[in-house]
């Protein structure tokens, strides 16, 4: 008996049959005496769809416009959804974010920031005893310009929602039944995580990025609502995301991340002189490149290496962009590299555990995987690694850490 | 230069590539320095797909959050028009029906009749040079729902648009270049008409249907708003749709109609006494059967025929009503016709110039072709003739009434 907030991704309403079927599943929770509001992705793919047919008409589209245009995916599933519930004698209201009170900034129309939420019309939906139908993703701004919360939005209606309605709980539908401790296609001892803090569903933002918008999490951290990722397709209960207490804090690594997504460049025999780091960054900033990792060697003789990754897509222009340079910073060669591999362990109770980089390093080196880089945060570190050995390395620091075996029972 | 109301159909923004074209088109328009008022539909049948979704969703779906559904295609027209209009580098905002201040009653959700017009915003578009692209068919309620103004609505949002903002012209852009006096693929020498009367026009309904929405016309009657319907694909002028004068007056038939989508029902043998009538066609009205033509014969002996027409996909359900209360109204026998067509002939002329049925009679009658019922109004004379014979009968009559050759030089 409370307030839940129920959202649905896009593969959960893809069809009217799987409209009917959400309503079901939506009606059950209202059965239990809960007041609902839920929030609803676009149908499938129809987001891709809109972007692809401006994309024909115009390289550059109109921000204002484009936001517009996008958040009508979510109009239709809202609508349908809202039919499917009275369909099935549940008073259904749908609500566009605009009617449903989401204001936001005007700064970047396709990328608005929540700034509030007036929730009176779906406050009294609740109390004439109908389910409130949210379309995700969208808001208007105080001029009344609709805006779009940027890709995986409807997460952040969700979270925002629940925040502001002070919900009871915040259930993310998705088509993974929740956050597993690595890639269950690649290692099949993974475990679903039961419960995870804000800063490790972020870290983990390679797997997570599959299963939450990072801004929706973010978003829930600040304002320490609850979130509850778990299958439109099953009853089992999925993985909740919260704020770190104790016994989160007894488990050193929560999960390992994997990512064969990144190029590494490296700029060999650079003069170990002030400047040269700022030089190479600030070009790679100018033309638009993303840089993860970024690791310096000592310098032998005043002469250095200097190794970054950036996305694979990037790497033929953040190499052109280091060749114009190669000259300036004195660099020897630039050598591009695109079979690489980031493994990242994280968890919390690495703040308060030693030794887990050791025991990360020697593993590996017992499977015979030699490091390229390495990079820590306070609950993260990750290695570079050829990419023909990520998967070894992934399943041997999956055992090491005991990531299989049960472990996080509160 | 003035202010012009351009409106598109859903065939002339299909795909990307057409939209660009209109886009092209306004902009013609634009730069010869006119303020540019767009009002657009959806593309292709995008409504109707929308609509059939539904309809695998529930029987009766809920008319408020129909509204929400059917009226996301105009968003993604009005919204790709206005990115193309960018991309050619004329300024352009998109606004939703709510933004455009298109307020609605609130009785019929999918039906709303317009209010007022709070063209703020639009006007403030203009003003900054911009070229302002709103979303046909929908407005929104005093209480902020969103609506939708009935199937061909985009219309009646332009007619209404072109009215409120005093409006030097409103052009209905479709894929026909104007009303022909009569359909130019059954009879080849039919001519585009120059101008027509706004009577004219409702009553041309079964050809003018294809061109305009009824409500549009009568809207743009009450305000004396004037139309001009051109093809979009051509820069040829089309018809205009304005106030009779004397000159419009002059020509006796404007144009010649035709419909082969009634059933006649005959009730014979019914004792011609009062309450008949009325017995019957409040059984037709609960069944909710639109009842077209209605003729009853002066009865001989108190025995009296009644027939009437329906549309043939309601025939089956008006028959088994009147078969009902065969018996309560005296009938003898009651008999259905589906082999028949209407041939109407319409014109604000005959309101003073005698003479034009028994032309039409006489016409008919060379030509070998029975008339099985007349019906008259003001400016129209409809006879139900043989299906087979429809063809012939609009010929004939086309040639009698010289609408072959041209006449409305004005």
């Amino acid at each position: 008996m409370g307030l839940i907030v129920m959202k649905f991704g896009g593969t959960s309403v893809a069809t009217p049959e799987l409209i009917t079927r959400v309503a079901r599943r939506i009606l059950a929770t209202k059965k239990e005496g809960n007041d609902v509001v839920v929030v609803v992705s676009a149908m499938g793919d129809a987001t891709d769809e809109l972007e692809s047919m401006a994309a024909k008409i115009s390289g550059e589209p109109a921000e204002r416009e484009m936001a517009i245009l996008m958040i009508t995916g979510e109009r239709v599933s809202a609508a349908l959804l809202a039919i499917a519930l009275n369909e099935l004698g549940q008073p259904a209201r749908a609500f566009t974010g605009w009617q449903a009170g989401i204001v936001t900034d005007s700064g970047s129309p396709l990328r608005a920031k929540i700034r509030r939420i007036e929730a009176t019309r779906i406050r009294e939906a609740l109390r004439e005893g109908s389910v409130a139908v949210v379309t995700g993703y969208q808001g208007v701004t105080e001029d009344g310009d609709e805006t779009a919360l940027g890709r995986g939005g409807s997460d952040l209606s969700a979270v925002a929602l629940a925040c502001a309605l002070k919900a009871d709980a915040c259930e993310i539908y998705t088509d993974v039944d929740g956050v597993y401790t690595t890639n269950p296609r690649l290692v099949k001892d993974a475990r679903k995580i039961r419960a995870i803090s804000y800063e490790e569903m972020l870290e983990l933002a390679s797997m997570g990025a599959q299963v939450m918008q990072a801004r929706s999490i973010e978003y829930a951290k600040k304002h320490g609502t609850v979130i509850h990722v778990r299958s439109s397709f099953s009853e089992a209960p999925g993985t909740v995301i919260r704020e770190a207490d104790t016994a989160m804090e007894a488990v050193v690594v929560r999960g390992i991340a994997y990512d064969m997504t990144e190029a590494k460049i490296t700029v060999r025999g650079v003069t170990d002189r002030p400047g040269v780091a700022a030089t190479l960054f600030n070009r790679m900033a100018q033309a638009g490149i993303n840089v993860d990792m970024i690791v310096q060697n000592v310098s032998e003789d005043g002469i250095t290496d200097l190794s970054f990754t950036v996305t694979r897509p990037d790497l033929k222009k953040a190499m052109d962009s280091c060749l114009l340079i190669q000259r300036d910073i004195g660099a020897r060669e630039i050598v591009a590299d695109e079979e690489i591999a980031k493994i990242s362990l994280v968890g919390i109770g690495m703040r308060s555990h030693t030794g887990v980089a050791a025991k990360m390093f020697d593993t590996l080196a017992c499977h015979g995987i030699n490091i390229e880089m390495i990079s820590t945060s306070e609950i993260k570190i990750s290695c570079i690694v050829r990419e023909a050995q990520a998967e070894t390395a992934v399943k041997a620091l999956h055992t090491t850490f005991a990531l299989d075996r049960e472990g996080d029972e509160y």
